[in-house]
């Protein structure tokens, strides 16, 4: 098999209940990157000493870092590319600690049929290495067409 | 003035209508960077022969990277450090593309007393250097206490 031009999954062979998901460990050199990247240098992030005296007591991952494994599910592997990302919900329940290996899932929890496209709302959970949920969300796409 | 510790707006202090902003260019290298810390690996963000091909015709950046622009205007500048972010919503409206320039705004829309602290909405807004809103929603903050 010879993949020229990689396609996802289109909207009539996704069904409802279909899930794709991806784990990463969230190391300091990601946090410290994406606050360069971003300039979110927040010293909850960057600053150790600053961060033991919060109620998290130590630097924490950027919520955001994670919510883009999840943007990485959808586009990488369901629906995967050509997918038209449309919006994301996300709510922030549990801090991301650096060390913590998240585990992004999606699932198809609704297809709406539009005049010109098919709307398909994903649910989108990220959950660290004890199970505990850290973000839980929706997000809206347009799977290849 | 010496800053020993870096804190944010406490919720008495912020008004509707407080504003605040952040802007970058965007590079190549935050898009390249940005998919190897997430994961995404999308060819429309990394495949410039596949993204010519697609209705864009050329890569774009994450949708999410310009959004961790949002989280850095929240937790350095308003409410700023010490906010727990609680959730966010975003719509992505037009697409990012590598050298784009631009601004996170974010501004007070909503502030609601609970028993234990004021939930501050603010509106959060990304356009670029043509004033195109690429990316729009809501954020919900604690403020610093």
């Amino acid at each position: 098999v010879k993949t020229d031009k990689p396609m996802g999954i289109s909207a009539c062979d996704l069904n409802i209940g279909d899930r794709a998901s991806f784990t990463k460990t969230i190391s300091e050199s990601d946090v410290y990157t994406y606050a360069g990247i971003t300039g979110d240098l927040n010293p909850a992030h960057v600053n150790e000493e600053y961060a033991r005296a919060t109620q998290f007591g130590g630097r924490v991952a950027h919520g955001m870092l994670s919510v883009g494994l999840i943007s990485a599910v959808l586009g990488t592997k369901l629906p995967g590319p050509g997918t038209i990302y449309l919006g994301q919900d996300v709510a922030f329940k549990k801090p991301v600690r650096i060390g913590d290996t998240i585990t992004a899932e999606v699932e198809v929890v609704n297809k709406i049929d539009k005049t010109k496209y098919t709307l398909v709302e994903l649910k989108t959970i990220c959950t660290n290495q004890t199970g505990e949920v850290v973000i839980e969300g929706i997000a809206k796409v347009i799977p290849p067409q």
